[in-house]
């Protein structure tokens, strides 16, 4: 196929997706939509290869209904086939760090790393470590602050390295691979609509999630009916969010 | 064309995508695959249609050199054949709330609303101004988040609406923009990589970005050579990330 034909296809899918908030409720929607959608989300790119987020799936209409409640009751929840949690997992940071350095290891094969090879252990087992620790009450986050910035008034550096902003790598990553699970149900002709105004307290409880888990975003799948999207797209001018330099 | 070819060729898309670190700098690439990436980025869903990020397409060479150079000289910002730094603009919520009441009022030619438009111009007008609202020292936040958890020990609510939590939502739009920039990019037979560890203060002062954006990742994009690639490309399990219920 052509790569010409290829990227008209994938701005027709882009094009497809839109927000539905009606999904028919009659409509029996095959098991492999969703788990294609998840393999493909397997692979969007992930801060520092860490992988740090989970999808629940759900299915089973009794906590597919808790869930729509928790969505505060949304039409796309209430009358999705299937609800998506997305959820970060930072809390995981350490684990996926060691088992990216164990995979590097282990490709070597008992031979002597090169440069890069050495670059990319250095990071995850002593960079990592000082990017990502912190204590419950920020201290270290505060002084890694502290030391960046005055690093930074002499040259180039990353800044912030405090619990907040490993909230935000995490969502950051979940989100990338939210949208390529959405491009993916639109791929197949289906929908979806993510949804952000749930409640975490309740959805955490209900799927048993840890402390350190947050929900990114609820999304629900489904087949849209005639109702299901609101009214016509609505983007500012581009001009407004894209500047050339 | 068929749903099912759509679907295989949308996981091409996906598979062709990796993080390529270093790109063929005597490649002259066309003007027209960033343009045609960002219009499909301008399509991702982002949060209550608000919009707030930007991308900062960085083609002059000037400009380039020392974008690159504040993305820490990491390989592949220097040979890229673009950059686009993609920021969150937080601080532009009211403007874009009232834009999308005014979008919808005008929609109305004069008729009277029915319920549901009612309800989406309540949500711009009246909820939105309570959930974006803030003071610098986030007292405000506080005091929401104490009545908000307060309501939610009685019925499903949203939870968190602070400072952190605004910044937190604008960097996941940002991030669904972003990935459909790098799918779409891919799509068109180029490459990307998605770079977080990036000086985000000199970058804001290179593009004299205001004090309420942030950099959310710099994207470097180009034709991948032989060695763009480093490795296999490595992920945990399905079953360590996805969890059916």
């Amino acid at each position: 196929m052509q790569d010409k034909n290829r990227s008209e296809l994938f701005s027709e899918i882009v094009e497809h997706r839109r927000a539905v908030r009606d999904f028919d409720t009659t409509h029996s929607m095959p098991e492999n939509i969703v788990e294609q959608a998840m393999n493909d989300a397997l692979l969007a790119p992930s801060s520092s290869n860490l992988q740090l987020w989970e999808m629940h799936r759900v299915k089973s209409d009794g906590v597919k209904e808790k869930l729509a409640h928790l969505c505060m009751g949304q039409g796309a929840a209430k009358t999705a086939s299937e609800l998506v949690v997305v959820v970060t997992r930072k809390d995981k940071w350490k684990e996926r760090a060691k088992w990216n350095a164990e995979k590097i290891r282990s490709s070597l094969n008992g031979e002597e790393p090169n440069e890069k090879i050495k670059g990319a252990l250095a990071y995850y087992e002593k960079l990592m470590p000082f990017a990502y620790f912190n204590d419950p009450l920020n201290i270290t986050g505060f002084f890694k602050y502290l030391l960046l910035n005055t690093i930074g008034l002499f040259r180039p550096t990353v800044r912030r390295l405090g619990h907040t902003e490993g909230r935000i790598v995490a969502h950051k990553s979940a989100a990338l691979a939210a949208q390529t699970f959405m491009l993916s149900v639109a791929a197949s002709g289906y929908d979806t609509c993510p949804m952000e105004g749930v409640d975490p307290v309740r959805i955490k409880r209900l799927l048993k999630l840890p402390t350190g888990a947050e929900v990114n975003m609820v999304i629900a799948v489904g087949k849209r009916t005639s109702q299901g999207v609101y009214g016509p797209r609505l983007r500012v001018e581009a001009n407004q969010v894209i500047q050339t330099w």
